[in-house]
């Protein structure tokens, strides 16, 4: 029987922590702050991974691969890179048995390295653009740590593009939060915000940054996907030039833009329940479980043969477990694959046998499970359709909550208030004192600046001035 | 125009060298001895990754992630694996900007911080099998590098598994072996000789390693894939034990296996020649590539309308691409995709437009290529077909060059002449001395010692002793 998980209800943060390891997702490794994603965990992270990976080939993205180690005066090319990732860095001092005479650092993230052999391969304008992916893992040496959301090690991907003109670099940094935003919404169901960091929170290197805002089950934030228009910064530090049209030398534009393992946490965080994990069908590594129900060794030829048909008919158009463990009873197996958040459950019992139907369990009706009766006539169909209502209301819940937790507070009094438990939309001056004082008395960060803006415009909520836009504020992991 | 290749009859290291920087499989970094592996080496080896996931989860194992930092003490706790991986580590003595208490090496494999983690997970039998795979990089510090064959940063993957008793162990470890053995041949035309290492070139800290060892085009032989019966080496290393049955604790056996991004420096140079790279039709990123030729805008437009109609047909089936670059002429296009090792090109030109034919060329085919008409109609089977065709003959091709260079040299003087341009299969004693001695007065080594051995026994072609078995001798990458 697995431990008793701590309901969320009752304390979020053990929760997610208890859910994270027993569901199987990830562990702690022996390294401190250290993760290893076990294979449940890396299953749902290759299912992202292809929906990503598709998405960035239709859009005329190539992966390719570079080195983990990177010479540390690459980092120091870049002054604001250097100064956000210095705090950050795993150092490699020696190598071969030998001091190096360079010290290597474990890759933080690979603007540097891919800006250098940017510079090597771009030499015209019909070069251009140049835009490329990588899968990988980075060190980040964080200080205090949580499975998924921020751990020294993660797991990525990073895109870095190469452009002619300012225009087509803004274009494919906008292109590319819309790339989450549709993976967001249309596979992991969760809603977002997408929009522009403060200057304060921007990217190490970046002219702007851009993420997606996802609000989770505690109502804290969590930055789920960013996109950054990193203007000639990393062209300049690394010499990335092309001879234009017009015979002349020109920096390139560039951009890179990241979506990491912290996105199993957003989706623990936003669609699970005191029972344990709901993962959404489109990506869950197991989408539909059968459980057999026999009393004696009759039924369970009777039953068994039934559920390996069904399984053959089921397994070419999605992803199914038969779960034929002798040793335990149902209920138990009920409650394993409900902490491991298995979107549908089928039960077939002596009496389903013979009445020639199943009965479908959802995981993702809140309260008792949505039970029904279907024919097994037709079932691939029945249980498709009814994989994508999962899909489909898993997103509505979740943006009702989100929708129902965000507040327009008018005074600074009420904005205090508002954001002891839920989002704030609020006019801000955009000066980045009145951000620091926000946070120090409210613990409330700037999330975004959301690209969809009402209209009007409005007095900073802080300090009274004129504001330039209304922002998410937020507290935040 | 792509530079001038150097030809593979007239220096095979410096073919071998320019043309995975010329066909733009890889490039060096600017860390020593490290590559970049660009979009069009990913893409090839994504598709080895696919061909080997595919038959890893049909053989039952998960994937799992693992962090690439690993204590040093780690690696202490098995004598053999530290004495072998000690001089070829990279060490992190610093982190978030201070001296580290104990060191971290970034992982040289994974045997240790699996095998740690192995002892968390497994309590009982009915843990056992634990079958797991790791797909990611991995730094040892080579002094002497070349590009896929020995790097200081390469991909690869980690198969480790942990069973209850030797014989299971044993019986993975052959298992995998066959499925490297099956890939090679399947998937990447690669003939292999499955065999086992002898005792001063297996792993360090293993019981017994297998390998393949195949041909390159220089008669020079290459590990393309090894697996290892650990036996209980590391179970009791890192204390990695279950209830068994009879209720008493025993330590688990396990096995380690790896195939990496060096497999792509055997299918180079297995298959190559003189204009390029020939890629196996399974694996290339491209399999088709489609020159159309014209002289004039009235010729462009009826040509690229065939063009398209074609390349919509084969799409869905194969990997197509359409050269439509209209600056370039035919043979440039040509010598383009030949270097890059494109299997089957479709030339379309104005008579095939009338004549409802295109024109296949085969790259595989040694000198002319191997040209022939072929209707518009059913195109997409005739260019199935076709494919399969060169994906058989260029493993029989190699299969022959292989035998032809093989020899059983009677004598040791034989036995010294075979060696200097091809493989010797010879009776061997088993004694480290000999085959240090033939290491030392002929630059071969033992490859390794082939399951398939022949009837009858024979004398050691070095010290005259009874011999345990044929070995191949050769010189090695």
């Amino acid at each position: 029987m697995p431990d008793k998980l701590t309901p969320r209800s009752q304390d979020f943060n053990k929760w997610y922590n208890d859910l994270v390891v027993t569901s199987e997702l990830a562990d702690y490794a022996p390294v401190r702050g250290c993760m290893v994603v076990r294979p449940y965990g890396t299953a749902l992270w290759e299912n992202m991974q292809q929906a990503l990976d598709k998405r960035f080939k239709a859009t005329g993205h190539q992966n390719a691969l570079f080195p983990s180690l990177i010479p540390m005066s690459f980092l120091e090319k870049e002054q604001h890179h250097v100064e956000g990732f210095s705090p950050e860095l795993a150092v490699v001092t020696h190598g071969g048995g030998e001091k190096l005479e360079e010290p290597l650092v474990v890759r933080p993230t690979s603007e540097t390295i891919i800006g250098y052999m940017m510079s090597q391969w771009i030499h015209s304008w019909r070069d251009l653009p140049v835009l490329l992916n990588q899968w990988c893992d980075v060190v980040r040496w964080e200080l205090r740590t949580k499975l998924f959301i921020r751990t020294l090690n993660f797991y990525w991907q990073e895109g870095h593009t190469a452009h002619a003109t300012s225009e087509e670099a803004l274009e494919e940094t906008m292109r590319m939060l819309d790339v989450y935003n549709d993976f967001a919404v249309s596979e992991a169901a969760v809603p977002v915000v997408p929009g522009r960091k403060s200057d304060s929170e921007k990217f190490a290197g970046a002219e702007a940054s851009y993420s997606l805002e996802a609000m989770m089950g505690d109502k804290k934030a969590l930055q789920t996907a960013t996109s950054h228009f990193l203007g000639q910064n990393f062209a300049k530090a690394f010499d990335i030039k092309y001879l234009d049209k017009d015979n002349t030398l020109k920096h390139c534009w560039t951009t890179s833009w990241g979506l990491s393992t912290r996105f199993i946490g957003a989706v623990i965080m936003t669609h699970g329940d005191d029972k344990g994990l709901i993962l959404p069908p489109r990506l869950a590594p197991i989408q539909v479980v059968m459980v057999p129900i026999y009393r004696n060794d009759a039924e369970h030829s009777k039953v068994m043969e039934t559920c390996t048909r069904i399984k053959a008919m089921l397994q070419d158009d999605m992803r199914v477990k038969l779960d034929d463990r002798d040793e335990l009873s149902p209920g138990f197996k009920f409650n394993d694959w409900e902490l491991r958040g298995v979107p549908l459950r089928i039960e077939v019992g002596p009496k389903d046998v013979e009445k020639d139907q199943v009965v479908l369990a959802r995981r993702d009706v809140p309260g008792k499970p949505g039970k029904s009766f279907v024919s097994q006539d037709d079932l691939a169909n029945s249980v498709a359709e009814m994989l994508d209502t999962i899909q489909a209301e898993m997103y509505r819940r979740a943006l009702k909550f989100r929708q129902d937790h965000t507040h327009e507070p008018r005074t600074y009094d009420e904005f205090k208030q508002v954001v002891e438990d839920s989002w704030a939309m609020a006019w801000w001056c955009g000066e980045k004192d009145c951000e620091a004082q926000i946070k120090e008395e409210t613990k409330a960060t700037t999330r975004n600046i959301p690209l969809e803006q009402p209209q009007g415009r409005g007095a900073c909520i802080h300090c009274g001035k004129p504001a330039q836009a209304q922002a998410i504020f937020a507290r935040a992991y």
